[in-house]
């Protein structure tokens, strides 16, 4: 029987289609194993020795006098850093220059790697720049939302196969950030505490949905997945910024993210997939009723008219099945 | 220079990108033609000769003792009609039985055809048949909001070749929805009128994002477009729901919808496609704060992490240069 099942905070719906249920084994993505990319490629503007073909770096890290971690802006930047945020009318709409700041992590010198095949090491310099960065962008005025995504893969919109992450700074949180906020506070002014942290107790209570849990991360396919694997990490103590990680939390951060990632990885055979921290606004950096976390979304599924005009998602695949299937995969 | 647009309705916002601005002519699908379609398939459920492979018709209309148009309930539904509205909780989350309605219209025998392709008499019948299953899905009780669509090409997340609209009814008003009603109200508190006439008369003073005007529909590219060439149909009198179109207005309606799909096939060599008819909830369909229209999402780009963290589109094509381009198609 199918049935409803509604997000806890932002109260949108999903309907798991049981009927039509996929069993997570019916995922395992079919491609052909792509020739192994080279670790080196002479076009590629983030490989190692083509330095000169992005902007200086903002960040990096370096081991034994060669970087193995690069920040720097994004030279095709949707958003720019010299405009301001005046609002202006066209006739009776709304429009503002495209103020903003948009930059690129480049996660490792290697052409061939991803956040799942890394060395841990890479990862935590990839979380590291990840703090660095956020930090120097909280203290710029006029931003008012940070936003870290990576998207891996041609099915998730990217076209550059090296590993990479990006960041964009707005001087706009939008109604689609606002209105879970709102949500989230009202949950807060009626039952007085965070309601991700209730949401957390719950799934342990429940455990059919938690594939993971470490000292300081949470993880699971929530009880409303919008679509198949959708699989969330959050820290288990309070915190609404990302931007008050410690270095102890940062370390298991990494360890867990690449840990899930593997578990994709390995489980469903590569699949491409957008990851986003969805951290409170700047302004809410230290309040009771948001809670960050990191959204994966793998691309295994396409979305169509009923989803975009109603937002209620149909999901063929069972979060407590995908939450099994993932805490069997074997890695190493 | 980018620049930020505002959604006026929803207040939504989007990025034009127009550093990495790609021309109309970019978008052109550079797909080869696929071997034509033959006109019927023998395994095909919803071909002439096969009606014995769907259930049977809800409604249907025939010519020359032959059907033209079936709606049919679909067999592989995502919600069924049997169940409750009841929530349920499990823990603290909660849930329903996946109660609702969900039909397909199947446009016309041929297996070969599109809207755009089709006899105008064809797609009129389309629309009739939209009428006809709205006008009695919204006289059952417990329903709330009924969507129509069409999921066309496997871009746009159809499997079926064969030319079908979905017809899809939920006893639930979803967030997604709501949000922007909530908007669209108290626009209409503030000022005393819809804004979305408020809207179409500044697009009609402005003209350039205007593609197509006739007696009953203005049609436009969106000032805060979310994508390449998204293109809305709006009625040019005031209506919140579909289900109160006239006669006349519907045979003006199935014109300007083929016209407009016309110029999407011909310009952009048959790009895959969602479009929607958002209509009110069943319960405001005589209201002043809202009002009905189609959007026709051609499936150009993919959106990535920033657009699923933010809700703030990328679009890197100018909605005046797409206006323009489709008013400059020859469609015989």
């Amino acid at each position: 029987m199918p049935e409803f099942r509604q997000n806890m905070v932002s109260k949108e719906w999903v309907i798991i289609a049981t009927e039509r249920a996929k069993r997570p084994v019916d995922l395992v993505q079919q491609k052909e194993r792509k020739n192994p990319l080279p670790p080196y490629k002479e076009d590629c503007p983030f490989c190692h020795g083509n330095e000169s073909m992005t902007p200086p770096s903002l960040f990096s890290i370096e081991k034994n006098g060669v970087w193995s971690l690069r920040v720097v802006p994004n030279k095709f930047a949707a958003l720019q850093s010299h405009l301001t945020t005046e609002r202006k009318h066209e006739g009776r709409f709304l429009k503002a220059d495209g103020f903003g700041i948009a930059e690129v992590v480049i996660e490792t010198p290697l052409h061939n790697q991803t956040i799942a095949t890394m060395d841990l090491e890479e990862v935590k310099n990839t979380v590291v720049a990840y703090r660095e960065r956020y930090t120097a962008l909280s203290k710029i005025g006029q931003l008012d939302l940070i936003t870290i995504f990576r998207n891996y893969g041609q099915k998730a919109g990217t076209s550059l196969e090296h590993p990479h992450s990006q960041i964009i700074a707005t001087p706009i949180v939008p109604p689609h950030v606002r209105n879970p906020l709102y949500q989230s506070q009202l949950a807060c002014d009626t039952f007085g505490d965070c309601i991700y942290c209730g949401m957390m107790e719950e799934e342990r209570r429940q455990q059919v949905r938690v594939v993971k849990e470490t000292k300081y991360f949470l993880v699971i396919c929530p009880f409303a997945s919008r679509s198949p694997f959708e699989t969330r990490i959050y820290p288990k103590t309070h915190r609404s910024s990302f931007v008050t990680i410690s270095d102890e939390e940062l370390a298991d951060f990494a360890f867990v993210l690449q840990e899930t990632l593997k578990r994709l990885y390995v489980g469903l055979n590569d699949p491409d997939y957008n990851y986003i921290l969805r951290s409170a606004p700047i302004e809410d950096s230290d309040v009771k009723y948001h809670h960050w976390y990191v959204v994966i979304v793998p691309k295994l599924t396409t979305p169509a008219g009923f989803e975009i005009g109603t937002g209620i998602y149909i999901n063929t695949t069972l979060p407590e099945q995908c939450a099994e299937f993932l805490r069997g995969i074997q890695i190493q």
